[in-house]
């Protein structure tokens, strides 16, 4: 089974991906779909939702995951935030789709939900060896694939508004 | 020239359509598309996007028009406004898309920055005779249309984060 994790954000989209066979994770890919603040809203949104149908056409994942959002920001990114969930979310629609909230990521990866973000990419390195380096948003979207894989079985949270 | 206005809304995004000739305006049509609250997020935001989808190929506009946000409410609002509003930008994003301030709306139906939302509704019902009566969603994405048409001969801003 494939699992697509995912780290929206307008400017830099991180993505994941891994296999999961019974207890065994392994990491497929993982990378970013960046856009230009210079580009009008509209493209920048079309680059993001096209690079992840190109990703599910490529890898054909059977679920994904993205982190619930912490939206305890000021209302300008929240909102830049939204557009770029939305986008993301639509590009994944036909699959079957679960957020997990951070906390519950951070504590499936190193067994505590207050770990900082090095643990969790140091976390992520670990259980997937031979990843390589990574930037944080890649790191985020493996990690969120990973607390998926172990939390699925357990409780499946459907994404609902 | 046909112009789509928009009033993005994850419940309930309306939409209203009008033709510019010169400084002749005509109402070609309206309505709204909703969505229901107990659906998978992802399964509503491709209602609201496939809806626009196939506005635009019924109805071939060149042009769409939305209002500026305003994100001064609470960030789970504001972030589901943003999710509805990206896949809305999306399905719109091959059209020229422009985005007018809501004061700049406001001024250009009823000639003050500050009118309430039944004034906008009456000028809409002024300027577009034969609509009908409608919701708020729709007058709104009317009125955005409307001032759009009287708006992009002066500055077309391009929607931009």
């Amino acid at each position: 089974m494939r699992i697509l994790g995912l780290d929206p954000s307008l400017s830099r989209t991180g993505w994941g991906l891994i296999g999961a066979e019974g207890n065994r994770l392994v990491h497929i890919a993982h990378g970013a779909i960046p856009t230009r603040a210079a580009d009008p809203l509209p493209a920048r949104l079309k680059i993001l939702h096209d690079g992840i149908a190109a990703l599910i056409a490529a890898h054909a994942p059977q679920e994904a995951a993205v982190e619930e959002v912490f939206v305890n920001k000021n209302p300008q990114s929240t909102l830049k935030l939204g557009q770029a969930r939305g986008v993301v979310l639509l590009a994944v629609g036909h699959l079957s789709v679960s957020e997990h909230a951070t906390r519950l990521v951070k504590k499936a990866l190193t067994g505590t939900g207050a770990a900082e973000k090095a643990q969790v990419a140091a976390m992520v390195a670990r259980i997937l060896p031979g990843c390589g380096p990574m930037g944080e948003d890649e790191a985020d979207a493996l990690a969120v694939a990973i607390a998926h894989a172990h939390l699925r079985t357990a409780t499946q949270m459907r994404v609902s508004a």
